[in-house]
């Protein structure tokens, strides 16, 4: 909180072949995923530059004088009316605690707004190491709706939060 | 229950190119499933048989004469230790109430167990026309572990369900 905003920020939709690797090396660079997920974050990246839209994935890369800084992956639970899924969230290290994520997030709430969603749903693990995972989410407005107990392995759940959008966006 | 149970039920774990006809079939007939429910049935076994066991879809086909009477579709969850997701169990109207779901189910247990794994998942819709399934899970010794309302509607809950498998099988 103390830190200030991180000011020239810029977001872009469309992801390119070279955002494979800068993907990689940002989702490596938290120190929070094992390789198996470092490789299914950039296994999406994949997906959507060989099917588009009909992967499923969409993504908003943040980006500040032309260097990744952040991103999120998210896209429509297939078979509901109008919920989504935020796979991935993150934020560059040395950014952190500056506001990237809300940013990002914002952008992404606005984006599902637009093509008509009206919930998104974010997982994540139960471990003490995503303490500030689950916190950042409540902070932005998710609650916490289910917890599947040893999902992940003995002792790691899984933690289901939800955010539901208004219905209708007003200026604020 | 009053009706006999089948006999002659062969299961196999092999898909072929014939068998994404056959499913779509089984899985239209049930009634249970709209239009793009079946294509996702369809595409899972496109799924393996483009990619084989990378596509993370298992099967068990039950077959009663040469015929598919039902099927199952199942598969490790990534990033977990021993999570299996049951995406769809399904036998033929015309041989429901007759077993063919506890055999395949128990099948696929074996399977999984045999893998390694040590919970099944499975998730379904709250609404009425589900409780058939709902109630089978529950039979077949699954607990309803969390419900995330209005997942996939408003007034369509999400319902997860989970069986734990035992770490070691016995003659029973």
């Amino acid at each position: 909180m103390g830190a200030p905003a991180v000011d020239r920020l810029e977001f872009r939709g469309e992801v390119t072949a070279a955002d494979i690797n800068a993907i990689r090396r940002l989702v490596a660079a938290t120190g929070l995923f094992n390789r198996e997920e470092i490789a299914v974050a950039e296994g999406l990246v994949g997906e959507r530059l060989a099917k588009g839209p009909a992967s499923g994935y969409e993504f908003v890369i943040a980006q500040r004088e032309g260097v990744m800084v952040g991103y999120a992956c998210f896209g429509p639970v297939a078979g509901t009316q109008a919920s989504y899924d935020l796979y991935w969230i993150v934020a560059a290290p040395q950014f952190q605690r500056m506001g990237i994520g809300r940013r990002l997030l914002g952008e992404v709430e606005r984006r599902i707004a637009a093509a008509g969603g009206r919930r998104i749903y974010a997982e994540t693990s139960g471990r003490e190491q995503y303490a500030p995972t689950r916190a950042f989410y409540q902070r932005m407005g998710f609650r916490q709706e289910a917890v599947l107990p040893d999902f992940f392995a003995p002792g790691d759940d899984k933690v289901i939060f939800v955010k539901l959008l208004r219905s209708e966006s007003r200026a604020t």
